[in-house]
Order: structure tokens, then sequence, then C-alpha cells
């Protein structure tokens, strides 16, 4: 019997079903490999936790954590609208990954079949694009601070922190990525016109690393028309790094181009596996759909699919994006995002049958 | 007789090509309107300048601008593949948007008849956006540095600089702009979750505008789900006001979203008047057309109109939007960009057609 040990946080908004669906899913995989326990630890921590104790977590929240020894974190998202937006992601989310080192976020953007993109051409290539964004420093260093508060002479200074071994590792990690998953090309993000500092370092970092893999196509792409070249051209795109703010912006457009923010799974991976690594839908809380029972699963339940991965459960993984896409290419069980009226628990549901039926 | 005098950059790559475009329209419109003169100066300034002097303008460019005493710059694009950006952008353009305290980077993103977007639903309401981008500071302050040149355990920091008086003006800009116009929704686009300095400060002054302005309709967007929200929804975006980075960033979609980047004007704006404005397409150089005569030339004649209007040339800005937009609308002759196989001197003469015949 192999046990997997993992911490379950429901978190905040829609967070609770989308992460009762991946559970579901998750007691799914067990019965089909008898071999197999997913032991889920819950925790309560997020806007509601703070609305009762002042934080969104509790002091000692990541030793909790690191002495659980999981083997992953499921996370629903992070964010009330009773709360700044800057006190929950800097109370929960954002330290546990820079505190776990999660330095990667992997983030697929692929169109399924079944699930229409908003772009007239797209059915033509559909989009298969992969975001290796740098998570642990960046625009969300948190550096900064504000001066003169509230006078005229106020300043708010934010500062953008890359460091060499940051830079250079997530590239690597995207060079070893696209190596393993025989992708075409690594497109490296930039903004190096105007941001001359930061930037030219990370075009610098970048140069260096491609001459390690000589046979990997590569080419460069300002941020700004990086969205043109997504939206006109996405069929160029393969897989593609960019830096933490540019990796969160591209994502949720690949997304919605993909046809739903309701299907985007995500990664947050410490790939030497020192810390435990995160699995999340990239969409957010959607306090507006709250007990409802409509928001798609799909996107949590796909960032399962992700943790298999990680974990080496290839198999098991290949079983749940089967079950995922055709659950999608029958188009019987839609949520109100893909044009449907069918709810989470209906589609998860199918999910589980799709699996069940080895389909 | 009203002489404006205006310097005209033709800049690199496609600028010469786009640039003789709107020379010939001033020239149409002297035609049409008798007591008027666009009286221009030709600079060579740009990635060609820097090839035989090293500097992209003269050391004392700004105060040469100055001196002439211009209405208005027209700008081609800036940016070489011989010469790193940073060197292109920072030698020219940026210090002419900073040095002349071009504080507002206006931006129409609006979706013409007989121009296809890319969306499949974007014909039943046509795009019509508008971004009042912060032009003068920001993410582009150019604050920063690099530790440790090439060691292992190089830094480099940028950093995002937010002044009270930068901010404020810009938004207060948006605000008096969407009340002209008579726009109905001003959105915040902000990041502040986890840019917990700059932006919830930006978030601070925009509420404070906001409440000078209590019958404007407002909302906020994280940059990140803007996109989205772009894409899926664009018809509930109307004026958005959004930082230095974040304008340039959703503007370049908003103009892939309307049909093509050559379309895409834009207005760099110091209101108050004390120095003069640059206007300029907002797409780039493209050295892989260069010399092929098959640029649009739309996007920078479209920036002409816009400086017509800035002048308070309201009538004459009202008849080249006019021409634009007929020979838009009747397809006859389209560029490559819009599927066509016409060549920028015949898209240059169908406008001014339009425009002598008043249509
Ligand atoms: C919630 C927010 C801080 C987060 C981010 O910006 O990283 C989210 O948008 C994401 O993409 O995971
Ligand atoms: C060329 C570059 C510095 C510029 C910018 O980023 O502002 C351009 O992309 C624009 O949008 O005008």
């Amino acid at each position: 019997m192999k046990n997997y040990h993992l911490a379950v946080f429901p978190a905040d908004g829609i967070g609770p079903e989308v992460i009762a669906a991946s559970q579901q899913v998750l007691r799914q995989l067990e019965q089909l490999h008898g071999g197999l326990r997913f032991e889920t630890r819950e925790f309560g921590w997020g806007s509601a936790h703070y609305e009762h104790t002042g934080a969104m977590m509790p002091a000692d929240g990541l030793q909790q954590l690191e002495r659980g020894g999981f083997d992953g974190l499921l996370m629903g998202p992070v964010g009330s609208p009773a709360i700044p937006d800057h006190v929950t992601l800097w109370g929960l989310l954002l330290p546990i990954r820079q505190g776990f080192d999660q330095y990667v976020n992997l983030r697929p953007m692929r169109q399924l079949d079944g699930v229409a993109s908003p772009l007239r051409n797209a059915g033509q290539h559909p989009i298969d694009m992969v975001c290796v964004r740098e998570n642990s420093e960046g625009e969300y260093a948190g550096v900064g601070g504000r001066v003169h508060r509230s006078q005229p002479q106020e300043v708010a200074v934010q500062s953008i922190v890359f460091t060499r071994t940051g830079t250079e590792r997530v590239m690597r990690f995207a060079f070893d990525y696209a190596r393993q998953q025989s992708r075409r090309l690594v497109t490296n993000v930039t903004k190096s016109n105007s941001m001359q500092h930061n930037m030219v370092f990370w075009d610098d970092v970048f140069r260096a690393v491609a001459a390690d893999y000589p046979t990997q196509a590569t080419d460069q792409q300002l941020v700004d028309s990086m969205t043109a070249r997504m939206v006109s051209q996405p069929e160029t795109v393969d897989v593609f790094v960019a830096s933490n703010l540019f990796g969160d912006i591209l994502t949720d457009l690949g997304a919605a181009l993909t046809g739903s923010l309701g299907l985007a799974p995500s990664a947050n991976l410490n790939p030497e596996r020192r810390y435990p690594s995160l699995f999340q839908a990239i969409h957010g809380s959607a306090f507006g759909l709250v007990g409802q029972n409509v928001a798609n699963p799909i996107a949590s339940i796909w960032s399962v699919q992700m943790m298999l991965e990680f974990l080496g459960e290839t198999e098991l993984a290949a079983r749940l994006m089967q079950a995922i896409e055709s659950v999608l290419r029958e188009q019987r069980v839609r949520t109100r995002d893909l044009g449907g009226s069918h709810s989470t628990t209906d589609m998860t549901a199918a999910v589980c049958q799709a699996l069940a039926a080895g389909s």
C-alpha cells in the first residue's frame, strides 16, 4: 500500500466547492488503483480564519506544514471581498510559495476538444502552450514601502528583485521541461526595452542558460507584443518562460483563450522536493458564485492531475487526463462558463464516471 | 493663415514609410482647409543616427525640440535588431516622454467597421475601449541597478516608483476624459494582491480621486483577470486607467483584439501644454517588413488624427476619422495585416481620396 499525505485547503469563495470536487476525484482514483491511498488533512486557513483570528493562518503555519511531511498541498483560491487582497495573499498563498521555495509555477494552457475558444481561428490549430513562471521573487519580492503617507509628496516604491540563482533555475527548468516533453520552442518573455536593469539581466541569464541547450530552438518576445502573438498566432507559442508578474498576466490571458478560466490548472513546484509543492486552479475565489454549485471544478481537478504527474504517478495522471478530456469532448455535461447549465457536482460526477469507465 | 509647427521623426524600421504616409495626409488636410499649414521639420534621430554617432539623438536633443517651439511631435516606431532595445528606447522615446512630462498615454482601441476581430463574438458588440496610461514614472522610472555582475550571487533590482502627483494627475485626466466623452465606466486596473506597496497606494489614490467624481461609475480589475475580461467580455470595458507597464501590455492586447496592431494609435500628452506632445503608432519597427511598402499606415495616420484633436482642430479631426473609417469599411483597399495585398501607399492614397471626397 502506497500512502500519499496531502494537505488540503478549501480556502475562499468557491474554493470549498472545487476542492470537494478534487477530493471526490481522489477517492475515485483510490478505487481505481487498489494499492494507493491519499490521506488528506484539511486546513481551514484562509479568509474565514482571518475573520476569527486576525490571521490567514497560524503564525507557525509553514512549520506545521513542514512537520506534516506532506507530499502535496491542494489549495482553493484565496481572496475575499471583505479583506484587502494584499492581506489575504501575503497571509497565506505567497508565504507558502516563497517559504517552500516553489520557484516554478507550471501552467499548461491547452485547448481541449469540445471547448470553444473565443478566438475565431483557434479550431484550426488548437492552442497548446505551457508557461514556466518564476514564482519566488521578481515583482512579487514584496520589497518596498511608502514615504510621506497621504501627503502630496508621497512616494510609493515596489522593487523588483531578480537573483541570478532564482532566474537561472527557473530557466533551466523550462529547458529541461521542453526537452523531456519534446516541445519545439522556448520563448523568453521580456521587457528589456523599458526595464533596463532587471529585464536586461533576465535576458543575459536566458542567453547563458540557452547556451547549455544548443539543440533547443528559442526566441524572444516582449511581453506587450506577446499578448498580441497569443491572440493572433497562438500556434507559434509553445513553452515560454516569464517573470512572476508576466507569467501571471499571460496565463490568465492564455486560459481565457483556451476557453475558460474555469479549466486552467497550475503547479507551484519545488522541483528538488525539499518542500512540498502546491497545486491550485488559477481562477479566483469568485464570491459571486459561492454556494450555487455552478463553479467549474475542472481547473482544480486538472491541478490534481498535475500533482499526480509530479508524484511520479504517470499512469494514473494519464488516466485522469483522459477522463477530463473525454468529459469535455462529449459535452454532455457543461458548467455555466462552458455555455451549459450543469452543476459543479454534475461535472465532478462525470469525471469520476469517466475515470471508472476508463475512457 | 494658421501655422502648426511639427517635428517629424521617421525613426526606425517601417517608420519612414508610415511617417511618409502621415505627411501625405497632412498635405491633403492643408488642401482641404485653405487657412491651415503644417510646417514640418524632419529629425533623422533614431537607430541610423546611433550607428553614425553612437547616440540616438544629440545630447541637447530635448533642448533643440523645446527651442523649436513645436505644436506636436510625430514619431515612427523606435528600435532596431542591431542595437539593444534599452539603448534605443532610453536614447530617444523614453527621454522625450519623461523630459516633456507627457504623463498621459491615451490609447483608443476601437474596432472599426470592416475590420475583423480575432474574437468570435466581437461583431455583436464592437470593441470600444480607451486606455489612459500613466506615462512618466512607475515601472518605467528607470531606477535600479545590478550588483555582483556575472557572479552567481548577482542581484538585479528595478524599482517601480509611483508618486502621488504622478498618480493623481493621470487619474484626474481619466475621469475628466470620461466625463467629456460621456463614457459610462472608468475601470481601475491594479495588482494590489501581490504588489502591496505601489499598487495598494495606486488604489488609495484612485479612491480619493474617484470621490471627486461621484456620478462617474467605476470598478476595479486585477491586471491578470483584465486580460481575460478583455477577451471574454470586451463589451464590459470602457475607459481604463493603468500604470505605465500595465497600460503597455493591455493596449497591445486591445489593439490585437480590434483586428490589427497596424491600426492602433497613441497620444503621449502633456495636457498642460508646457511641452509638446508626441503622437505615434503603437506598433513596433517591424524590420522584417522594411522597404516592402506593405506596412499598414493607418496607426500612424490615426495618430495624426489624435494630434488634430489635441490641437483643437476638432472638425478636421472628425473628417480624418471619417476618412479612415470609410476606407476600412469599404474594404476595397486592405494591407497585408488586414488580409489584403495592398501597399502602404495604396492605403494612404485611399485615405487621402476619402478625405478629398469628404466621405
Ligand atoms: C492571487 C494572486 C496573488 C495570484 C498571483 O498573482 O500569482 C494569482 O493571480 C495566480 O495567478 O496564482
Ligand atoms: C517601445 C516601448 C518602450 C514602448 C513602451 O513599452 O511603452 C512601446 O511598447 C509602446 O507601447 O509605446
